[in-house]
């Protein structure tokens, strides 16, 4: 079933230990929908400029994806340019142009209507509530947030939580957002902000599903959190884009499934750290736009294989 | 098999978020035998001073642990003071009276000399080196250290490196004793050091296992690392000796299984992980006296109900 992903869809100009690129194709809408778009039809909301040319269409488009929802304004696109080093567990902002994303306000196209999966990919709170006005009857929301809106927007971002079937953050937004260092004891806090999920990544350590009350329809509550591991890589290219790369295997996988059940929410947290290991071997989108499924399915075999001790293959 | 274990027995001052204790019996030694001792008999060499009564004596064998290579010397035991505050993934260290492990010079009792299983404690490479010499035959040495011995005792270290066939060291001991940020680099370059398997421990993230050429007799290298997950705690007492009891649960269990195959060192990453999550849970070696073979299953089957797609339970 098609998702409809409400968020940036940027340039960055982006160092790492690898290498420099300028201008490159990013933003979170991107990676997530790029992701996303292995496993179920996916729509676009976000504003452009004029910098944005067909060639940049084509990436979407040739990924099955539908653009209608990406409207063209005047001015440039949102920019950011960051840095990472060392460890590249973080990236160093160096600036960040919103651009024509300064006066964003998304309009749903009609045809994006009957969306029954709605992700809200870090952007201004207030933007992801309107969004999520427009959209009263999906069966799932799952949201993004960061440092920014959490620290200065709280109250707006409040909002938010309380709409969220899953959440899905890192361990530091995690622990910022619940003003709590035990990362058990912040899930329980955030999830009582509303989630019924709480998706926690940790970068190369992998990510952890922590579930409130009514995770699961018509399921005892699920009392045991859910951990997926990470590929252990001997290269990262560049880490931008990871967090949203996994976000789309994890949402595009719960999509594509008849049901919601544990079963298919473990899948899709190993189909997340599919999807993240993927997008860090390349700069910006580039191994996002031309993985096979037959990858992803390799992939997520040696996911299992690095983390199962009853591994066939072992 | 049995396992013989050198290293430090001592005595803690430890503060916590959740209190503090004075005198209270540690060392790496003290946390891995009694881990280990839940799966296979555990013969110690440690040296004491007086402070150690018939009290802390029991503490061993009450496990049925051998303690007749605990040495008796006058003056005090070995003695650690440290805190930890915020996350707790760091101990402060405060203060290290050596006391009677100046001189130690570890002998070995005839009664020990047939043990199969050889476990290096975090003590001066040179100590590790001499008792690895004097035990000639053992089927299997695995290896401690940390970062005082990496930083100002490389040349020592790097026979004792030599001489294993597993190292378990923690994520910042494995960079810096590669000099190597990549975890996956940082493995190869510690695999070439010598040791034939490598066990990086992440603290509340897990552990990943790194094999070298010939991590497994008469198998075709086994090319993909191996990741066991840590349980997420609501509450962490005290860390003090989480690895060597993560040490003691991984060797133990190595140690009382007929063959070292990738599925036994598998389920012997697990056993560790959760030898581990039971010494946290109460100050120094209070949990780990105490729990029963029945709860150590049961939390063995919630590791795998944490980390596998398809779980029975689920």
């Amino acid at each position: 079933m098609a998702i409809l992903v409400v968020g940036s869809v940027a340039f960055d100009n982006i160092e790492t230990p690898h290498g420099k690129v300028d201008d490159c194709l990013g933003g979170a809408a991107t990676h997530f929908s790029l992701a996303a778009s292995y496993f179920t039809p996916v729509r676009v909301i976000a504003v452009v400029g004029k910098d944005f040319t067909a060639e940049h269409e084509a990436v979407f488009t040739r990924r099955g994806i539908d653009i209608q929802g990406i409207e063209r304004s005047n001015g440039l696109s949102f920019h950011w340019t960051g840095a990472y080093s060392g460890n590249m567990d973080e990236a160093k902002t160096l600036g960040t142009d919103l651009n024509v994303f300064e006066t964003f306000d998304p309009k749903i196209p009609e045809a994006y209507k009957d969306s029954e999966f709605l992700f809200l990919a870090n952007i201004d709170p207030v933007l992801q509530a309107r969004v999520r006005m427009q959209m009263p009857n999906v069966r799932m929301v799952c949201g993004d947030t960061m440092n920014y809106w959490i620290a200065d927007h709280a109250a707006n971002l409040a909002k938010v939580l309380r709409e969220l079937d899953v959440l899905l953050i890192n361990d530091g937004e995690a622990r910022m957002l619940a003003g709590e260092r035990n990362l058990v004891l912040a899930a329980q806090k955030v999830l009582s902000m509303g989630p019924k999920t709480l998706v926690v990544k940790h970068g190369e350590y992998g990510a952890t599903a922590f579930f409130g009350e009514h995770s699961f329809p018509g399921k005892a509550k699920v009392s045991h959190p859910f951990r997926a591991p990470a590929l252990p890589l001997a290269e990262v290219v560049d880490p931008t884009g990871a967090g949203d790369s996994f976000a789309g295997g994890f949402y595009g996988y719960l999509a594509s499934q008849p049901e919601l059940t544990p079963a298919v929410l473990r899948t899709a947290m190993f189909y997340g750290g599919v999807m993240g290991s993927f997008a860090v071997e390349r700069f910006g989108t580039e191994r996002l736009q031309n993985v096979s499924r037959q990858e992803i399915d390799d992939r997520f075999k040696l996911f299992q294989e690095i983390s199962h001790l009853d591994y066939a293959g072992a």
